[in-house]
């Protein structure tokens, strides 16, 4: 899994309909515990994260085991929102 | 899943027979708000995208997902097309 | 499999309950024999590894595998802990 | 699907016997509409792609799904010839 | 496929029970044909290499079906040993 911060939405009129439902939000990935990256990754969200939240993403089959429907064609979802992450860089 | 611009097509007539009647268009995907990557990708469409189109794309098993067939050997699929993006950069 | 190094941990309360149970630690990857990456992965442990252990560490389906339970949506999991790194330069 | 130019081939006679029978091309990855990436990729070619033919690579499942057998442990293959690249930078 | 050097050997005594019996060997992945990546890659192995052999590997799915056990958690693996490597720079 890889750490991220929701910083926005994306909007989809015409699409796979069986994306119908899903909200996609935008998300920066975390590059070390003091820079976020500047590329942009569009998830899935199931758990009603919001802008500004610290997000635990998965990628791949996790993504549609997520959503719990193996037939909507997602590749990236967030499965959870971070309450705290401890580093110890020695 | 990544946000990509339509900047093209590809025409294969000697192809895996499985491919047959898939369309293929050329995409960019975007580095950030402001930047489109040089690279190029390769997605089948099943949205009715065209050049210009900023469009939501899928990787791996899910582009199988996405053409509803699991024969079909393709790894990177177009799946809407994007009316807005919304980026709250602090 | 890619080697790591546990640096520390990661918590949510608010996630997709499929995860319950899981515990996260937080890994920095190998780049070399004398260098890890600045990056941050976070991994489902099932062999008790710590702070500061060198581990093997598995992506995408064989995480799935690795934790016994296909429904379970994460894709880096630690499958050991490394006892010793053998590696001739020529 | 990425675009690749066949370069060359690659033998191997102590092998998974699965993959008895499987011609092994090696392939450069195009960066952009000018050039070439400089890593090397193999892939498995069963539409009877040559050295300098532009070709459409998938990588992971479908490139099993491509060759009809999913016991063959194959991750890259070459799924068909490139007759006309098309890109419309503006 | 790529390709890569087998540059050493790992060992790991506590680790998921599903990976006895798995050698692991420590490989360094071809960047182009004079020069070997940096970076370390752990590969099971069940075609006999040893330190100083070009070897392919698969990656993802493959590995697993490689070891004909899709319960093993593996994630690359090394299919075969390069006899020889043909590239036509042009």
């Amino acid at each position: 899994m890889i750490i991220g911060k929701v910083v926005g939405k994306l909007w989809s009129t015409r699409k796979d309909e069986k994306l119908n439902g899903q909200k996609f939000l935008i998300v920066k990935t975390m590059k070390n515990k003091d820079k976020m990256e500047d590329s942009l990754l569009v998830c899935a969200d199931s758990v009603g994260a919001g802008n500004g939240d610290l997000v635990l993403i998965v990628k791949g089959g996790s993504a549609r085991v997520s959503v719990g429907d193996k037939s909507i064609p997602i590749d990236t979802a967030i499965v959870g929102i971070i309450d705290t992450i401890e580093v110890d860089d020695e």
